[in-house]
């Protein structure tokens, strides 16, 4: 059982960026720091490269600074992580996949910080958006952002095969949509200064953050050719983990402070919208944390999966953030 | 060389309306008035079932109200023309990919309206979707139309081959994204007050509105098995339509009022926007016009094509509109 890395199907040089390839390791010497660091190094190479400047009038600027240099890559390490499950090696389709996701969680956190919106001026520890290109700029930006994420995993050249293409394109097109992040957030408008059921809260962040959280694991799933038994089980981990990112986001709203956060804290309060502390209590939702994250552990250890050390590794970082 | 429609690939009753049968029509008596009844009667009722008022707290109805019971459906009809074009009947994967089109344009428009764009509140004579649902859940609605474009091209049954769907998605997120109707609107934007030369304006309308018309028509093409040679003459024929387009547009603006637009007339001048109007003069624009759309027509004709009929109306349709 080892982590390889051939380096993805061949694509045009200068087109898209390869995975470059990966010290193999032994289960004994698995090491999630020299994990993450070359899974982030081709991600952030990845969307350098194809989060271009060329869209005109200051557009592809704004769709940099709104994707580049920041975030945590949650969504697309949680792709790759799934893609080497199975044992295969990590290729350009699931590169692809990484950084569709990470384009639509980032179109969505444009469109989220806008006046109409949250109001928010602060993301990644910088101005947001449209503090910093004028919010029309940033409307536009999210909307190209949403288009890119499709056009990445739909290339000209043969990287990625039409049927895995249609699939992806399709869990990524719900996830996102009015039954998936879009509609949590239509909810979560709806939900402001009203007492929520916990099941009302957790259909909610299903929708609004899981959805996309889970669907990333499914994509990667997709591309890594993990046999259908055991991606359920990997659908409950996603669900899960989805589902404890909310309730430690919530927990850190009340517990961090803005520099830290390097996003405005506090800001659940402030809004009137019902979140887990304020529903069961802060030692109560740090606990709810801790217990749905060892569910989705017990998920990852029932897909019998051979190569899982990163997926548990991200469940661990998902429960122990604190930004 | 008859129009026929054979009721369009096999799918799941309920889940995705077949184009109902039409009558065969020979070339003699080719008739507008019967196709565009039967064509957007298809096009209605298909938006009808798969734009669902199911997505939460009220989203669904917003994106309902974007979309249904108003608009020319030119793009629809353009995939759908176009898909004809060969000979062939027209199917599923044209009827999803005329909606697809119809669902970027509708939310394009509902973000263009929004305060911190054009800030307009009548649209299709009716009040702009933020003024009628208030401005976030109109964001919302916009992004999720645009994922809902990409859905219908991707269904879960086997109606559209997964070859096909690539390249329908392929085409539809270049059509929409930073460099195509996004920049063009990055491009408007950053206009606003400045002269531009019309080669400069012709730009900006390439990207902005041409690339989803131009994109109708490839899209049809494509459904409708269209020879590669043919496709290059109706690429022509897509792009000259949608300068043609824009140009009455800026006529429309000047010379209609509000009432016949069913939108803010005038809204050019009052913005200080660039126009085809302000840079040649009315008589010269409308001249313009009419030479594009003869040779969008030539075009057509060049491309050697049996079924062109509809094609060739929808030109004449374009030239002479009044709203």
């Amino acid at each position: 059982m080892r982590v390889t890395d051939t380096g993805g199907a061949g694509t045009a040089p200068g087109n898209a960026p390869s995975p470059s390839p990966a010290q193999p390791l032994s289960p004994s010497d698995w090491d999630w720091s020299a994990w993450s660091t070359m899974r982030l190094g081709q991600v952030e190479q990845a969307l350098q490269q194809w989060v271009c400047a060329d869209s005109p009038a200051g557009l592809g600027e704004a769709m940099r600074y709104a994707v580049l240099d920041g975030g945590k890559r949650l969504r697309p390490l949680l792709v790759l992580a799934a893609a080497e499950s199975a044992g295969h090696a990590v290729g350009t389709a699931a590169l692809r996949a990484a950084c569709a996701v990470e384009l639509i969680h980032a179109y969505s956190l444009v469109h989220d910080d806008l006046p109409c919106m949250d109001n928010d001026v602060l993301r990644r520890g910088k101005p947001t958006v449209h503090v910093r290109f004028g919010e029309a700029q940033a409307l536009l930006a999210g909307d190209a952002l949403q288009a890119l994420a499709f056009e990445l995993m739909l290339p000209a050249d043969d990287s990625v095969a039409p049927e895995l293409a249609f699939q992806l394109c399709r869990h990524l097109a719900l996830a996102a949509g009015g039954q998936g992040m879009a509609g949590g957030q239509a909810i979560d408008l709806a939900s402001v200064g009203r007492c929520l059921t916990q099941s009302e809260l957790e259909h909610m962040h299903r929708l609004k953050t899981g959805a996309l959280l889970q669907n990333s694991v499914l994509m990667g799933a997709l591309c890594g050719r993990v046999p259908e038994a055991a991606r359920d089980h990997l659908a409950r981990y996603g669900s899960l983990l989805g589902l404890a990112f909310q309730v430690v986001d919530d927990v850190l709203d009340v517990v961090a402070d803005t520099q830290t956060l390097g996003k405005t804290a506090g800001k659940d309060a402030d809004n009137d919208k019902p979140n887990f502390v304020s529903l069961m209590g802060l030692a109560q939702a740090q606990a709810y944390a801790q217990s749905l994250i060892t569910d989705a552990r017990v998920a990852l250890d029932a897909s019998g999966l051979p190569q899982v050390h990163a997926l548990h590794a991200l469940a661990v970082l998902v429960e122990g953030r604190t930004h």
